[in-house]
């Protein structure tokens, strides 16, 4: 397969450019029977949209959903779900500017190399985070059909931006706090914190990093395909596709290199429900590849975006000659708060696909099959 | 495509288990051409072999590799090379015991639930790291082909022990020292705190986690295909099919989320053959999903192995009651060690399937193909 | 990955319904700098288009082809190409009507047990011959990569109709001819019969079956994969994806079944030009799963479509009873004239696939890619 | 993907030689629970083994399969199924005299060219009807998956050889009578027909084609992936991976070009069980790329096989020359009596994929995954 194409069951083909006619995915596989149209989508497009807020680029894009196919009386029909925004707010000049000039710590000096010149570099093409518009459509039908058919909750926010992180904050504060501050994060104190950063790193012409956790509740035990397509490595591979991101950890992560196994094992005990049950969750809800029945728990790192308005230092390589570059356009001063609808969708598109390969979701929503019911009537 | 299938044009698939017959692998893909015997194979697989040192497990096993295919007249056909090693120094008692009391961190609770119980939980199974012999066998073939087609260097290491880190090495140190102490660090003063934090750590009965670090030189620009099939995405994946492995990191990694854009952007300049080079490589030779021709570097945190002699907590979910257990059998006191090769054959998995999709490596070793050269004879 | 999906190197997604917003494809792993625009795919959907003549469905659809992502500057990018086309003369009363009588030797009944009645019925939805308009602008694409990059022909035409074969044609008369007449026959005076025995069977409100052979010349020896991924394999796979297809068949094909090694052996002989030929080509150009570098021939057989304007015996299954039907609505009669393209088309996807698998194609068009030009600038 | 696997989620992976040290196959996605020993796989390689009878090669195998992975207490436990036969009768002498005067009809020059020399020309190495012993070790486990969770009956038998068609026998003659002769023909008078035709075809030196018919019955409705995914498309591939095949149809197949829709199509009745059934089956089981519930028929053209004594003529390519050639060696005079074994197991193949795609078995052999048993204990 090609590098455009995700999931083995729930099958997600990325298409599109920034400054194109637009971005798009085809969702192979959906289930028969889903309640699906345009406003399952918008809201988790609306939260990733550029424009809303200090704290992102001030491109302007509506980013309205068109589904263009799979969909009959409102539900899905077991066909390919197509879905596409188009692109209005475009200004490609400023890129003209730069062919010859990449911007450091950004693709364009490896997909010219790559591609030989014919990749389309405005606004970076398909190395723009403009992209994950489709990932998110993908997320967001993928969902709402772990949400309807399994009680599956999937929450993502921001969890350290600039180097302040969050603290003691609960789940219920991630449900209903980390919409109400523009940077997404559960704990408005460390929020408020981040925000007078990123105003202040943005006047500077400078950017920031950070982190994004995200918590998944409600699986079944046994997601997963050991070992290659362990529900970690999965996770791993599309976490990695997302632009900007530098690395990604499970449960105790990092820092369980420095632990002790005693210290990180997660102990069994009986909880009050008469279930197995773990006093710790080092293991962020994977073990051996599969999820436990423990809250699936993961961090992805973002690096600062490349773009920046201060000086630095390039080559000119249609001169071969070192120079200087201030990076025109209009960019992100963070990706973090727009990352966190991002990965709660790209989390959603994994499960998904495992639910499916593991036989908890149906070809067809709510169908049961078996060896009776495969008699035509 | 299921679990235990990796690759789209180099395509390995593991199988095997700890206390079965063997473990092996069959790899689809590999050029024709490329001079192939088991002594190509055999000395990864000897870094890897338990038994060897203090630092590891006491099981001992030769794991002496077999060619069942794919090779004629000392050269690979273009069929698939099938490989395996046969088990020897198998003890199943000590699991026959555990089989209703979870150890815990194991996956032997998940996947219990996930195989309702069929899986082969002698030695763990298919959740044993012993499985990674199949991805050394696969890895081993993949250096080969890498370096005798591209000059690729492949280097990994042990960076981080039980929170000591190695200091203040170069490649060079990396080449020519990682090898002479048993615990695989280039720093030879860390190296020897690290082996006596295991001796010790051992004595307690307890275990300990750590930090290999990859290095790949020499690679073409451009390996890699976004979005879902980055580079970064394939690596990850791949680590994370690992036992242990918890979290992967590129470049500077969970860092770079401290960072502002200002300090973490790999600058342009000419280097002294007059090649465009960065100042610094914080984007670990990875750029936009594909390699940037700078060093790919990588780094993999392994938590400490599960088996410890410590008495923990768990549940007879025969009994449905919290029980103590102390974990028999032989066991790593730490997986880093071991990990080295291991990592090594991963990386060049991904890096020779990327190689091939890209055209960098011919289906035919040493082969053109082109317009001209289609004819018969 | 899922159905709808086809292709390891070429890779293509097809998407939509016959009485949906349209149909289209995406398709990945286009090799960069191919020069594309909506006139290089027009022509082969204007020959695939209803409406045509005489000899087919008097549904009127312009099916104009939008290109969506993947080109810049009139070259296709490296990155996926999504095309799509609108449905314009949707009219889908009749199918309403038939909701609980479904068609005999149509998808209805099969379809709505599989997707327990959430299928898009409307036009026959998904398997409406309507959605090879998505083959036919994949394979446009893959024809041009093909002319341009390894100068493959590939030629499809109508042998058989009704019953009524053609004979006595040359590859000229194929090139010349075929397009001269409605059905689409090298042999002109052939097609005439053809063409009395469609207007007579409309006339009867019944239908025709008839044959389509592919050729395709100037194929680099070795295209295909074996075992699984042979050249007939795929195209034979591809063949039964086309509605109303029923059986295909390579070079002698089942006449070799009455046939002795010695009759049906192609033997080799040194054309005038110094190159091994072989005197017959029983094996339709290929063998042991791969081309050989004599001409691709195969055929495939089309089943009369099941639309008729007779009287047939259903049930209804709201009722659990025996009724007669007339299907209402425009069909074609006979499906083999407006096949001919689709076949092209689809034959090469397959080829482009395999013809990128082997390396005979880059994927930078044009472009070489060595251990030598793999260094940044 | 590579050329050696098959399949989606029951993954089939080939590998070895017809000389080199064995045959085998790997199968992943074989659901945990299967109760499975080397019993039931050494049936049908008894029925594929060479040297069997009159009509055979006189090559003698014992082909004992044994199994390397996936079984654990005589029951499979998810893990990937590896399975080998070792080569014991190996005479690679005739074959260092042919390489360079191929052989006509033969892989040899194409395999030559594509793997410029390479490949392992012994026993045609890979090109050998010697690599089916795998499709049949994973079709012997695919048949015991399908009987055993859906009673799925496959039925192959020799419809056709050399001309002569097998008439007038019911399914009930298939069940008894195929295997009480060499042909494996159900019509016995036939059968002695077909024999007598072999003998005296052996004799002088020539070989025979035919046809083998293949019924499946008690398929559930909708087994089948529309479009790329049909039914008859992944019976359609794999029935081309066999090596001889040179055609496939399903049901009147090419007969159909030759009818007319009021012929060919299958009009519904209520039959006595009170069941949605058709009059006719002429679909051969296949509408709309689903089974349709009423039986699989298909059948498979075998060439020839183009190993004969005859004289025949050829080029020596290391003189540039024309030669006359007779093959040496011991070879099958027709392939069609082995080959029933083989398309029996590849239809399972087909199958067991598309019933676990569908949802109609389980990763769990029994199990039920629902949203109310993904608890752990």
């Amino acid at each position: 397969m090609t590098g455009n194409v995700f999931g083995e069951r729930f099958v997600v083909v990325s298409f599109g450019e920034s400054h194109g006619k637009g971005v798009g995915v085809v969702v192979d596989g959906v289930p028969a029977g889903l309640g699906l149209a345009e406003s399952d989508i918008q809201p988790d497009l609306d939260l990733r949209r550029p424009g809303q807020s200090i704290v992102t680029t001030q491109r302007k894009e509506r980013d309205v959903v068109e589904i263009l196919s799979g969909v009959f009386n409102g539900k899905t029909t077991g066909a390919p779900v197509a879905m596409m925004i188009r692109n209005t707010d475009v200004d490609s000049r400023s890129y003209e500017s730069m062919v010859n000039t990449p911007r450091p710590s950004h693709a364009d000096l490896a997909h010219r190399t790559k591609y030989q010149g014919f990749n389309d570099y405005r606004g970076s093409g398909r190395a723009s985070a403009r992209v994950t518009a489709g990932f998110v459509m993908a997320g967001a039908l993928a969902k709402k059909l772990l949400r309807e058919e399994l009680g599956v909750e999937i929450l993502a926010y921001t969890l350290e931006l600039g180097g302040i992180r969050a603290a003691g904050f609960t789940l219920e504060d991630v449900r209903r706090k980390r919409y109400l501050n523009e940077v997404r994060c559960p704990d408005q104190a460390a929020a408020e914190e981040m925000k007078k950063l990123v105003v202040k790193c943005r006047g500077e012409g400078d950017s920031l990093g950070g982190i994004v956790e995200c918590v998944a509740l409600n699986l079944p035990v046994g997601l997963g395909e050991p070992v290659f397509g362990s529900l970690d490595s999965d996770l791993a591979r599309i976490a990695l596709a997302i632009p900007a991101v530098k690395g990604v950890e499970f449960g105790s992560g990092f820092a369980a290199a420095r632990l002790k196994g005693s210290q990180n094992n997660d102990q069994y005990f009986i909880d009050k429900t008469g279930r197995v049950a773990t006093m710790t969750n080092n293991s962020g809800g994977v073990v051996g590849g599969v999820s436990s029945g423990e809250p699936l728990v993961y961090r992805t790192a973002f690096k600062p975006p490349a773009s920046i308005a201060k000086r630095q230092r390039t080559v000119d390589i249609s001169k071969n000659k070192e120079v200087d570059l201030v990076v025109p356009g209009r960019h992100d001063p963070v990706v973090v708060p727009r990352a966190v609808p991002i990965v709660e969708c790209c989390t959603a598109i994994v499960l998904a696909d495992h639910a499916l390969r593991a036989g908890f979701i149906s070809p067809v929503v709510g169908g049961k099959r078996s060896k009776d019911d495969r008699e035509r009537p």
